[in-house]
């Protein structure tokens, strides 16, 4: 594609998907660390208080930012799921 | 929950959602300005080289990262199926 407006919206969305992988990378880091947390302490892989604080706050966030809040909310779950698999895998393993 | 250990790592989670909303927030204002140029220019919505090549890019900076490939390419299909309503909603409206 030659067209040059086009190439430079992808620059940026290409930019913000490099910093997006990063930061998922060190989300899932740390809820890999709160699994392993959980499963030594024996608390429970999921905290649905936890979770709808979460989405509260994402909402909130999202309205500002001009952002869908329904879509932040769908992308906290698409987040928490993929958390919650990993969980579930370290309690299997300890 | 008064676990100082589990406040803390959840902090860090609730930082690294800040900036994950506001990068997203940003990125769907780069991809609806992209819509319009699409809708005005009469380019499909949707372009599967483009996305293959993200894809590809994506998974080689997962891994660098420490992010199982496997959840980037699932995380930027969800992003794009969102992508993607949003542009059938700008050609139905232009």
């Amino acid at each position: 594609m030659s067209d040059e407006i086009l190439a430079g919206y992808r620059q940026s969305i290409d930019n913000i998907d490099a910093a997006l992988v990063h930061m998922l990378a060190e989300r899932f880091r740390i809820t890999q660390a709160v699994g392993r947390y959980k499963a030594e302490t024996g608390m429970a892989p999921a905290d649905h208080d936890r979770e709808g604080h979460q989405i509260t706050r994402l909402r909130t966030m999202a309205i500002d930012a001009g952002l869908d809040p329904e879509f932040s909310e769908k992308f906290l779950r698409f987040i928490v799921e993929e958390v919650i698999r990993h969980h579930l895998q370290i309690a299997e393993d300890t």
